[in-house]
């Protein structure tokens, strides 16, 4: 076999256009943030992987980059050690690196894991195998995704409509959710919540049951509601959901609310470390954590999670921030591989309109992304289109994402409270 | 890359000459056994594996033999679904079959073992890379052992001496570790009890710790004292083992002794399965546990123990049965690779005198084996010994693993107890 000695590695950030979805803490700015990893080995393999963008994060992942230069791709209990040991001497400012809702994970395994995928990517082409056969090998040919409604605004202020109008009511949402399933045939739906007063949303729930009575919802308010604003709408949403997703903050109240509510309560908010998961289970505080690679530390740690989620009694189902395509393939080959995720994934992928690979890899069809077989991840970078990201990156003035501080600059009124109800 | 389809698999059953070691549950019979896996793929690349040979788990294992023809090396989900599938189809009678104390682990575990080692060994050699180097990477180049003395016969009965001695008493052990770190240099010494009154025990390591006062010592009744006896022990070794072993039958009575030892208890019987981790959690039953990949379901899934220990706050250590070069050569890849396993492992390896592979590829050095770089697992099988072996299985009689059996026939008196002080 080539060797696979790293001998470079590049952290390129990017910058695509995103609609005004909005959410508890405020609303998607107009472009949101990725960078991309590249490592090159000695053997002239290259790998790629792709992560959040925020200020900190960036400067963590070109610290970590250096620290990696020399180990082998195959050695990636070191590789984390090295960056685990580089970042943690760090002092970095500005905040937890990590865009939106996702600020307490461990810094280590963020850092990680867009490097393991792209050392993943080089093992399999090394190997001419999918990433999917390095995580135990694909349990299914297809990956299922849900469809991931938001409210919004027609287009953000002062710019035209972007194309999919405005959604602040169930008339809206019903609108979107035919358009998105039409387009990929999503079989399940998720909503983004926690954005109007919790009856609204209960009826917006209840309207797209009506409309779509054979596909799974689920409601996500990110703990926008108190303890007992969440168990009576637990009780509404009875047998129509299948997981709440975040009703409330912390580990006790969503135990709390799990003691009441007959649906699983799901998360990618009170659980989003190893160190979580022990209390999580001592307090019953949810049956289904969301797995994200993102922030679980990589594909294997991701792996182990399912083994946890296996062994302790919950359910696995797969968060996502807006993304481009590495992360998508990314997500595919974990998911194909994981037996017991048996949610549909959610993901971000109807809002983005612009991408840094070269197309016809990853496609949607009834719902679900068949598990590219071909070397590594599968996907492979245009040039062309990762510089005019990158110099959207540049020019567009976003250096970490601030729903709330976007939202306060258009409703001066706005305040990020939670919970909120 | 060469094609890996799964074309054959054998079964191959041997026994070897094990001496008269003693245990709570009797005495180790003449011969041991084990079975010997081999897989043979469809681009020439074979790869070896190692379990327990008893008659239940060898029906169960051709069984699983069949099942997996036509599968690729690398699709180790589906291969173990295919044996899930077939192995919980079938009724065998005759216990559980597996060899001596590890009697409720999960039987597709058990049985999918030695095929993924097998598989794990054939990607290595499709690679060109060792089996660590598929588990994350070897963190340290020497895998540490642990000198694992026991009460012993000088022979079997009507057999001469085996050459080690008697040993029933402290000045015997001490004998016996003193020619044991002699050879292999071993910097750990773990003591099999429960064979003697706990007082006759508490001085032995009491004289163990003063012939080797820089020496971590362990205990391992294997559950033959009542809570208040492990309590009473417990107190009398406070500062002398580093853990304590299987004191007492039982999570809820472990959990008893553990909210009064000040040292770790350590377990390889109350948690021998992914299904025994949340009630052990819950309980605070145990603050170590023995990995072994042979029930816990290969490597990739003793991984994901380690993953739950490291998770959960507890610690790692690794079990061993008596066992040959494959087996050795599996657990130092994983252990090489798990970098939470800080204990150095358990192994028989001192009391056997015949194997299956040849020669010099594992040797001990300072007590630790130096992790194999070459493809695969880096073993390979003498067939002239497998032969040997394998005839001496055909005639040695023995087809199940009964040392309290044995020791009745020896002593008609004796009864299995638990616990037994
Ligand atoms: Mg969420
Ligand atoms: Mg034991």
């Amino acid at each position: 076999m080539q060797p696979t000695t790293i001998t470079g590695v590049t952290v390129t950030p990017v910058a695509f256009i995103d609609p005004p979805l909005l959410n508890t803490v405020g609303v998607h700015q107009p472009y949101a943030l990725r960078a991309i990893i590249r490592i090159e080995t000695d053997g002239g393999l290259r790998g790629v992987g792709e992560t959040y963008a925020d200020t900190a994060h960036i400067t963590r992942m070109e610290a970590a980059a250096e620290a990696i230069i020399g180990l082998d791709v195959f050695a990636l209990n070191r590789i984390r050690d090295a960056i685990d040991q580089r970042v943690s001497r760090m002092t970095v400012t500005g905040g937890d690196g990590v865009a939106g809702m996702i600020t307490t994970a461990s810094t280590t395994d963020r850092v990680f894991s867009p490097f393991e995928v792209a050392c993943l990517d080089i093992q399999g082409k090394a190997l001419g195998r999918p990433v999917s056969d390095l995580l135990g090998g694909a349990v299914r040919d297809r990956v299922p995704f849900s469809a991931y409604l938001f409210y919004k605004w027609a287009g953000h202020p002062g710019a035209a409509d972007d194309g999919w109008g405005e959604a602040i009511d169930p008339a809206g949402l019903i609108r979107q959710a035919h358009r998105m399933i039409d387009e990929y045939g999503f079989t399940a739906i998720k909503l983004k919540g926690g954005v109007f007063p919790p009856d609204e949303e209960v009826a917006a729930i209840k309207a797209l049951h009506a409309e779509f009575p054979n596909i799974p919802l689920r409601l996500d308010p990110n703990a926008a509601w108190t303890v007992d604003t969440s168990v009576r709408v637990a009780a509404e949403l009875d047998g129509i959901v299948e997981y709440l997703e975040d009703p409330t903050p912390g580990l006790d109240g969503m135990a709390e609310v799990a003691a009441e509510a007959k649906m699983p309560l799901a998360t990618n908010m009170c659980v989003v470390a190893f160190d979580h998961l022990k209390p999580a289970v001592v307090k019953n505080s949810v049956s289904v954590v969301l797995s994200d690679h993102h922030y679980w530390g990589g594909l294997q740690r991701s792996r182990q999670l399912a083994a946890i989620c296996d062994t302790f009694g919950m359910g696995l189902s797969m968060h996502s921030n807006s993304h481009l395509s590495i992360s998508l393939a990314a997500m595919v080959h974990l998911a194909a591989a994981t037996p017991n995720l048996t949610y549909a994934c959610d993901t971000h992928w109807p809002w983005k309109t612009e991408d840094v690979v070269k197309p016809g890899v990853l496609g949607f069809s009834d719902g679900a992304v068949p598990v590219p077989t071909g070397p590594g991840l599968g996907v492979e970078i245009d040039e062309d289109a990762l510089e005019r990201l990158h110099q959207q990156y540049l020019d567009c003035g976003i250096r970490d994402r601030d729903d709330t501080g976007y939202m306060q600059s258009i409703d001066a009124g706005f305040e990020n409270t939670s919970p909120r109800w």
